[in-house]
């Protein structure tokens, strides 16, 4: 699907949030703050674009000669943005400082690079510098209909693919080579970047962020597979499943239900005006409950959207309150060091009437004959 | 391949640099840097991992408790690295100041995010912060043999998936489809991530930085595909061919013979002690003689190593000099905007007895019947 953002309302809304931080600017470089607000999905490099959203006064952008036709091109020229360009031998960060009064304070993306950050502080002297999240976070954090529309069909991508493990999932294989094929599975499943494929198999289950390497799967195995990837329309899938290959053992099938237990009451303790914290507990009372609290290691969920990893995040100690629209992941894991583990990981929305879940593979421990 | 890195030695010779620029210490996120140094892998995170490398004294490591593990199953901790955990509810940047005197200067990771070097800067208000490039970026250009092994495996893969493109490029599907079956195809040659897909077709090849978009492919197109992944060492593939959908009208034939001319003329001005703006004026001097040189809007090229951009940059300007070792692009471009354009480009190594090319492909115009 192609989302039509209207970059109108949404500058409107962040150069309010901007005046209300006290803030003079936002510079946002390429990234998921740019394209939210504006549209433009802009390549990361070392040459300097940068969208100034002042908090009054009509935003700009500074794009490399070489970015112009792009930056025409995209949603941000139609929004009626002002381009500004420059050739190799200028200064761009001058140029963005000339759009600026001498002093103040700018809010930065936050994945803007140092390299960047630091240039932009030498040529703003009189700035003082802060992360943009905390204005645009928030933003961010509640979707709309539209953005709910692109994570669902995010949700249906990825599903396909756990749809299809039995193909891939075999003793003998590396986990390299199993995460090839599902890589290329999500490809065809509508994805148009695959950002992760953890494959993590045997004594690597244990291991939350364990890539994909060259051990050989057995028979016996646990196999935590977390994968997930953009779909053109920028929003990101992100789903785990454990599978088994051969008949689970008591103590597997005894933790793996305790697992399921409780990211269903997470789940199910979704709703408007609830503490994220709260969600959070709700799996982990059940999972400490069952003796096993040591071995959940990480907290519950994070947001997801036009990145991975965004606000809202589901810990212990986030009191923030859930709304409507908020979209994030609800994984909890249990991970015996050296020896195995499991997750298990839906992405879903807050709505008035609770979680609404976007992943709908079966959520049991798929046992596969290998 | 598996890289086997002296850890010891390539710290030993960045502590050297660090001194020599009187630099307190280099504060390194993770990311192409730490695994220059360290071969430490590790995943970017919102949550802090920070290699600290004083001019004098024993590096250290301070990483979320979560990648505790990771951390010491690394070369980090083979190599005598003390690792130091926070967990939660503790303060990353703190503990890192902890580590340093009170007043000094800091080196960060190029693309270490932005947030993370605000608090940085916020823990560490006694200290100057610069960019750690111009300290590693010397250090990581001038690659060693098992280096350059890593770069030929890399290109030989690409060189797979270029040989395969006859197989996608057909009149009738979207580029998008076309990208998804190059990416399988990366992936299959023994790329551990695709990193970048450009299917640039028709009016799009006029585009150096188009993607891979909706645009179907009809006959008479020029499509130029340019791509690189990851391979398992960390080293990285970049490749551009272009191609023709039945053959080419006697223009596109004339300006591709000169592109063609081009590269070879840059290729062959690499030697030791050249300035690297001399390879790129050997190729821009024979497109503007045959009267394109308002049509090679960008620089002949960039280095290429653990990240597809690195030091040196082969372009207008810049005179260091090319030493052996060093592993760079070769890649002009000729683009009418809004028709087409071609680019051709080879990843090249410097050596004693000029350049080695490391792709192999046919360097022609690829007719293709589509």
């Amino acid at each position: 699907m192609r989302l039509t953002i209207d970059v109108t309302a949404r500058l409107r809304r962040a150069q309010r949030a901007v005046a209300d931080a006290g803030i003079t600017a936002l510079l946002l470089s390429p990234g998921p703050d740019l394209r939210y607000l504006t549209g433009y999905q802009a390549i990361p490099l070392e040459r300097l674009t940068c969208l100034v959203v002042p908090a009054i006064g009509a935003p700009r952008i500074v794009v490399p000669f070489l970015e112009k036709r792009s930056a025409l091109d995209s949603p941000v020229s139609a929004a009626g943005i002002e381009v500004l360009t420059w050739r190799e031998e200028e200064d761009p960060y001058a140029l963005v400082a000339s759009l600026l009064p001498a002093h103040g304070t700018v809010a930065l993306s936050d994945r803007m690079w140092a390299a960047q950050a630091i240039a932009l502080r030498n040529a703003l002297p009189g700035h003082e510098q802060r992360p943009a999240s905390p204005v645009l976070g928030t933003l961010r954090a509640c979707k709309g209909a539209d953005e709910v529309a692109a994570l669902r069909e995010a949700g249906a991508a990825i599903d396909v693919v756990h749809g299809r493990m039995a193909d891939w999932l075999g003793v003998g294989r590396t986990e390299r080579e199993i995460a090839a094929d599902i890589s290329c599975a999500m490809l065809r499943a509508g994805h148009a970047t695959v950002d992760f494929v953890i494959v993590a198999s045997g004594p690597n289950s244990a291991d939350p962020h364990h890539g994909a390497g060259d051990r050989v799967v057995q028979g016996g195995d646990l196999i935590v597979v977390d994968i997930g990837g953009t779909m053109p329309s920028g929003y990101c899938s992100d789903s785990t499943r454990t599978y088994v290959i051969g008949e689970p053992s008591g103590h597997v099938t005894t933790f793996y239900a305790v697992l399921q237990s409780a990211q269903e009451a997470a789940c199910a303790a979704v709703a408007e005006g609830v503490a994220a914290e709260t969600v959070d507990a709700a799996a982990r009372d059940i999972i400490s409950a069952a003796g096993f609290g040591e071995y959940f290691i990480h907290r519950t969920g994070h947001g997801i959207g036009l990145e991975t990893h965004e606000e809202p995040y589901i810990a212990a100690g986030d009191s923030r309150s859930l709304a409507a629209g908020m979209a994030f992941s609800i994984e909890p894991g249990i991970y015996f060091p050296g020896r195995c583990g499991a997750r298990l990981e839906d992405i879903v929305v807050c709505t008035e009437h609770g979680a609404e879940r976007l992943n709908l593979s079966p959520h049991g421990l798929a046992v596969l004959n290998g």
